[in-house]
């Protein structure tokens, strides 16, 4: 069968350690996967890179780019934009490779919409225990800041049952195990090959008509 | 997350070697998964055994079960009934289990409408080429027989939509690997895992209101 990337989208608690795995995964396989880079129009920090961080264009050139429809998804926070720019994710599926988004669960839904086919996979702590834990932190964070943690994380809960696999990030090696073989379980999915069941059934036309 | 066993069909081409698939699976895996046994009015035949190869029954028994509810799906080819027993399925499932049907498209869409949690997997030769060789055979075949296999894996192939995978049966211990990865994989499904997404959005509402 032949092999067609596939679109991934990947959420999950802040504190799961989402970061540390996709880095790991990226890594460890990286004929396999390609990580989506986002445009955004905030100012460059120091030590990010332009095309490696992000893609740092200008309000103008965002604009432009909705306007032609040339982003997957995007939103607005405090004054900047940030998106997915199309042409880097569809260039990087052409190539087989599955590309990977590291989006929150609102863009996540809006990805899923405008393609269906879309993997969603959202990364959780192994418990709630260690959820909390990693919420609260080690005693050094004010209050407000786990208030808005807990906030964040209960609106990030609502969403779980819209995702399509829950990633437990218990230990990381095991972790990056369980998400590889994940995906690569999606790729024998019925829907996602298609052309190969076109094939077999026109085959088994023909050597009937024989 | 605590296992719960799923209820997985296979079907797939005559000749596509999902017998020696599954027994292969099943000795490897003794303590993941459960072939169902399925129940039959047919006589037993030389060296089979009741509650190995079939639970062997009258036809007033499984009219009775019929009946009764107590069967997943049953069929009736020429004289004989042929039926999958619920309580032996609920059984195994509830030991966390992963249980295996091995039966024919009608039943596997039967036993997806009763239980939409059922994973359906079709066996398949890796290309439409060998599907001939192995449908065809060693040219020691009638074309009679020729002719109804091919009519038999049209049908097959019509179907093949319906299956949530595609297990690829080119060589076998790859083949088993393949099989038990998606199944492995199907445990971290969002709707397998009601339960501990309950469970970790309680506790999140639980530590807002502390």
């Amino acid at each position: 069968m032949k092999r067609k990337g596939i679109l991934i989208v990947v959420s999950g608690f802040s504190g799961s350690g989402k970061g540390t795995l996709m880095k790991r995964l990226l890594s460890q396989y990286p004929d396999t996967y390609a990580l989506s880079i986002s445009a955004t129009t905030r100012a460059p920090r120091k030590g990010e890179e332009h095309g490696r961080e992000y893609f740092f264009i200008s309000k103008d050139e965002f604009e432009k780019m909705i306007v032609k429809g040339e982003l997957i998804e995007y939103a607005r926070y405090v004054e900047n934009y940030y998106g997915t720019p199309r042409v880097y994710v569809e260039q990087k599926l052409d190539e087989g490779k599955d590309v990977i988004l590291e989006i929150e669960i609102q863009g996540a839904l809006k990805v899923k919409q405008a393609f269906p086919d879309t993997l969603l996979l959202f990364v959780t702590p192994p418990n709630a225990a260690e959820l909390e834990k990693r919420l609260v932190g080690r005693g050094t964070e004010t209050m407000d800041v786990i208030r808005s943690r807990l906030d964040r994380a209960c609106e990030e809960a609502e969403g779980m049952d819209s995702y399509d696999y829950l990633i437990v990030n218990d230990e990381l090696e095991a972790c990056v195990s369980q998400m590889h073989e994940i995906i690569r379980g999606e790729h024998h999915r019925s829907f996602r090959n298609e052309v190969f069941i076109k094939e077999i059934k026109e085959d088994l036309e023909k050597l009937k008509r024989r």
